[in-house]
């Protein structure tokens, strides 16, 4: 089965590690913006934009994956200036997504910065991968939530990743798409499996979050030795990033 | 034994490689700057700089291996106003050598950065890890010796990387340091012995290049199973680093 992985970091792998992915069936994936430490400069953000879309797709096709880039400014990694960041967003530049976006402490500038991204987004139709923290989980996802509705969002843009039981009821109901991060820390393979049961397979979009840390690679291609659900594993990451 | 590779882009390798590499006995390694795309902002090599100290060691802690940082701009990524970054690279910010810098094709822009960043390292008393390219590489490298010659460059802190017998003569005469990089399409492991045996091992540091693309991170283990040289595979990069 061909599969795609909607979050990776396609930097922090080798390309030997995207060239195992792609054997293992994983031939489409997006690779997220994320900057490993504090950036000093809104700059840096923007050449990591261009080296997503220039440079990991090219990697990507040396491995026989087709790489797309999801840009925007991750909570954990927001620059001083980063008004200058999202204007430079409004380019269309060969990214098909903003991501990963969304909150992690849920203080005033993260919330700033979301809000911002989200506005650009619904001005522009552009899907938003929206990270949800491990810590305190439920309470800043509601946060994201209110930010959601006050900007009036609209859900078929709006990808609510890791998730997991605790918050995945809301999301369905807000009618989001849910993202499924199957990796050690997050959910177990049984886990995402006994969610898809549960909720059925339109709602959800399989993951990986590969990338800077050890991580599992080939969770996606696991997890399609459980399940086989055409939808989660390939055709739901279509519809939402419009992939053609 | 334990190994020293002179000469990787960490970045470009997942933290599992990194293990592999410890594995196989690299327990210390230099990663070199350098950005894969053209970076339209001198900023974005500053944050990279930062990043090479503080988050490379500590994927290469959690790999078992020590990662050193060298920075510098490579010729073929030099942004606009280039000298703010070379005014960066006179703080003392925890990286051990300024690289890999040099020449590629040896246009007045490329000499005006290698010179200036020799001249900041021959102030500051830092070694260089110097690039040699793969196309005219007798042709430009005699133009990286007149420019080492006339800032009177000392010879102590000069690698010359990616030698071949087309320039190792040159290199030796002129008592450089000389890197050998094992790797497909530069040297491969009988050519970097029989360089090794032909001109002794006090003048040689080994090195991989791996990093972004295709490459044999465990070359320098390789190596060391064909030559039986302490020097060349660890003691020589601790004096001309000057690691403790």
């Amino acid at each position: 089965m061909i599969l795609l992985d909607s979050h990776i970091h396609s930097e922090g792998r080798s390309v030997e590690d995207l060239r195992n992915m792609s054997d293992a069936g994983i031939k489409y994936a997006i690779t997220c913006a994320f900057y490993p430490i504090q950036p000093l400069y809104p700059e840096t953000l923007i050449d990591l934009f261009r080296k997503l879309v220039d440079y990991e797709s090219e990697r990507g096709n040396r491995a026989g994956m087709k790489i797309y880039a999801s840009v925007g400014i991750h909570p954990r990694c927001i620059p001083p200036k980063w008004d200058k960041v999202v204007d430079f967003m409004e380019h269309d530049y060969g990214w098909i997504a903003f991501g990963e976006i969304g909150l992690e402490k849920a203080d005033k500038v993260e919330k700033d910065v979301l809000r911002s991204q989200l506005k650009l987004a619904k001005k522009l139709d552009m899907p938003c991968i929206i990270h949800t923290p491990r810590k305190n989980k439920e309470v800043i996802t509601e946060k994201i939530f209110e930010i959601l509705e006050r900007v009036e969002f609209p859900e078929s843009l709006c990808l609510i990743d890791h998730i997991d039981n605790r918050i995945i009821g809301k999301v369905i109901e807000r009618d989001y798409i849910a993202g499924l991060t199957v990796q050690p820390g997050k959910l177990n393979i049984d886990d995402a499996a006994k969610l898809v049961l549960e909720f059925g397979d339109e709602r959800f979009i399989a993951n990986s979050d590969t990338g800077f840390s050890e991580s599992d690679m080939l969770a996606v291609a696991k997890l399609a030795e459980k399940i086989n659900s055409e939808n989660v594993l390939l055709k739901n990451g279509f519809k939402f990033f419009r992939i053609k």
